[in-house]
């Protein structure tokens, strides 16, 4: 098919829009590791994952052998009210750059969460409320995932209690009042409404928080509230799983246009977008069908998969989770306050650790200033905002665009636009009055933070 | 075709989108009453209007006789970016009301100036650029309008001076910060920047500003300045006129589907939006093909069509610009700062107020707070967070969604969702807490204002 034909922006009928999800993990012959238990150091069974989480999330978590999974109608209903989300064709961007490469991005902002978040949301509200639950709780930091759920829940009318990462909270004032048009409840995290959340007050007094603090919060107070359970919004396989959409959407529209990326690029804090985007991607890698160059970018202020160690920790800073096998700086980490928007988490989800350790995924870590002018670049020719979480994506996309100039290859680039920045200006602001640092943390810091890692020999 | 085959959102093809603007003019018999230069109350000349606006759009708004206008296709390439907007069947706002009622929207907010105001500010700046000027000069309220120019500008590498009435300035910090990401300079209003924000200012100290106010600011600087041009944002005919996108667009949308409407809605400030939504409707009323009620919703607390006169009136408030016969409050009218978000101009459009005065459209005023319950109520069902401007014409939609849950009729209602709320937070706050006031201006004020008219006979 000629390139003239290809439009700005590729969507997919209603008809063409995923019917299942797509595990990944059924295709990989050396599984992801499994939850373990902290106390016993055996792997979770359903009954104890179904203490925590709900149940059928719980099945979906613990399934590594079943490629599809059905995507209940209920669920598709609500996904065609803001999806198939648009694969755009950067045609101005490419222009502005005089790059030979092409360059696609999935836009995953058109919602009111203004992010991804919102497809593994609605199915974890959807299968709380099939389960007849009061409500939920959950952490979030930069705010997208809460908002989400926030969504979620109001459209399935279930109660939404959400711990917001400290210093998103007071950054992010507006984020709250969004939540609370959904009818959300929000508790700026670390708080003193938990024992964990005191516990954490008194060793770390004026902590801005983390996801690890606000994670071990929302369990505790699952766990000791009748009629609610945990959700989580990023790390689970489960949420990996839902976010396959992005990934199976973009593979879609790509294949309707005979277009073969040569490059995939995503932002991965906790993984649920990067694992989302590439699992159909890495799939067909793993079946042998085809190979793909798939690069996960993180902040170098956090920087999980290139500086991290490959083990058992715990997915929280408080401990009262599951261990799980992955790329982690250790559960006690707290990045840089300096650091703005999401992809603070300590870890990396099992599944994307996994496939970066059997070498299917490169990784890369951007600081936050270059990450910004790129945000900008971009913003300025391709119109969109993007969030910061996404514009570590950009910077690297706007990287390998500009190698193209100087080897001449043209190169097709997908990356993933995971979100707007309209509720990150007082980021921007920052970057526009040069007043942005860059923290990256000392191979001694790291080294302090290892040390602490649980002994666990698997 | 049946209703089952219709989707949640319809999406135009690429080629399907409009190559041409629609001037409602044209097919008026009665036509709008032109503008007048003030000093000698004759119609503007080609050469006048030149002055203060670029060439091409002072054409534009000088001709009533051409029915299409070619889209040039620099612009067409930026709408491509953005566009078409999809139109929405609200699904799954019909089932929470159980109205037989279909309700569709058309939604402009998918990009970052999150409104349909980019439509007009890109085909302004394109015929700045072609003009070969260095800069433009604007007035914003809500900031939508500043920051789609400061978009359209970056986009055609042209600086962008925005004037900002001073109660958005400062409930709006952020908006500022955007329009600064996309490189604009901005002021809030009234300033002492000017001669006629400086005697303002000595007139009525601490005013929160008005889109009066900046108009007149924005006005003075472009005109003193080399290579500088006034461009605005709604009101003028050469707006509407590119504004037709949305109507055009929303009609072929329907006509894919044999769907004609009962009811088209929009809201109403200066008239962008509704008199882009409803020309091609209107068109067809008035070569008498068709019929449908067109309801215009204006805000209680600036009631220019409901409770305005229609005379000749200055544009602005420090009265530089020319006159215009449109319903209007009086120039110098403020609206209560206690109103949130835009739609605060004295007047209504030439054409709008024409065929208001022929009772070709109907208007209601509604209060804000009402109107906020009905946008909250809009975005826990249909999951976006409309701006609240939008949500006039959201409030009047339900209202007549819910008219027919009595009556069982089975309408169809055509809205315009003009853009979304993500910088209304604070005005959402102050919403949950109670702390909203509807402000309706006295009998007695309104007459204070009219007798202010200037007395034109024409």
């Amino acid at each position: 098919m000629s390139e003239k034909t290809i439009p700005y922006k590729i969507y997919l009928e209603e008809n063409e829009m995923p019917k299942q999800w797509y595990n990944v993990r059924a295709d990989m012959k050396k599984k992801p590791a499994p939850l373990l238990n902290s106390a016993t150091l055996e792997p979770m069974t359903l009954e104890e994952l179904s203490g925590v989480f709900c149940e059928e999330l719980a099945k979906q978590e613990l399934d590594d052998t079943t490629a599809y999974i059905d995507i209940p109608e209920e669920i598709r209903e609500f996904y065609r009210m803001y999806r198939p989300a648009p694969l755009v064709r950067a045609y101005c961007l490419e222009k502005k750059l005089g790059t030979p490469a092409k360059i696609y991005y999935k836009f995953e902002g058109n919602n009111t969460s203004g992010s991804h978040k919102l497809n593994s949301a609605i199915a974890q509200a959807y299968y709380a409320k099939k389960q007849g639950l009061k409500g939920v709780t959950t952490e979030t930091g930069a705010g997208q995932w809460g908002t989400a759920l926030s969504m979620a829940c109001s459209y399935f009318d279930l109660d939404c209690q959400v711990y917001m990462v400290k210093c998103s909270y007071e950054q992010k004032p507006f984020r709250r009042e969004v939540m609370r048009t959904y009818g959300a409840h929000v508790t700026p995290s670390p708080s003193s409404t938990t024992e964990v959340g005191r516990k954490i007050l008194a060793e770390h007094p004026g902590t801005t928080g983390s996801l690890g603090c606000a994670i071990s919060e929302a369990v505790e107070t699952a766990v000791n509230t009748e009629g609610y359970k945990y959700v989580l919004g990023s790390v689970l396989s489960q949420v990996l799983l839902h976010q396959t959409v992005i990934g199976l959407e973009t593979k879609a529209a790509l294949d309707k246009y005979d277009i073969t990326p040569d490059i995939i690029i995503g932002c991965a804090g906790g993984g649920s977008n990067l694992g989302g985007l590439i699992s159909p991607f890495v799939g067909e890698m793993l079946r042998g069908e085809k190979d793909y160059q798939v690069i996960a970018v993180e902040p170098a202020s956090c920087p999980s998969l290139t500086r991290g160690t490959y083990a058992y920790d715990f997915c929280d800073t408080g401990m009262v989770c599951p261990l799980a096998k992955m790329y982690t700086l250790g559960c006690d980490f707290i990045p840089s306050a300096n650091h703005a928007g999401g992809l603070r988490y300590h870890g990396m989800s099992s599944v994307l650790s996994e496939l970066y350790d059997q070498g299917l995924i490169e990784a890369r870590s951007v600081e936050q200033t270059e990450v910004f002018a790129a945000a900008e670049e971009f913003a300025r020719v391709e119109g969109i905002l993007p969030a910061p979480e996404s514009s570590h994506a950009i910077k690297v996309a706007l990287d390998e665009a500009k190698k193209c100039i100087e080897t001449g290859e043209e190169k097709t680039i997908v990356f993933g636009l995971t979100g707007t920045g309209y509720f990150d200006m007082y980021a921007y602001e920052k970057f526009h009055d040069g007043a942005m640092s860059d923290y990256i943390p000392t191979d001694e810091e790291l080294a302090k933070y290892r040390e602490k890692l649980p002994k666990v020999e698997r």
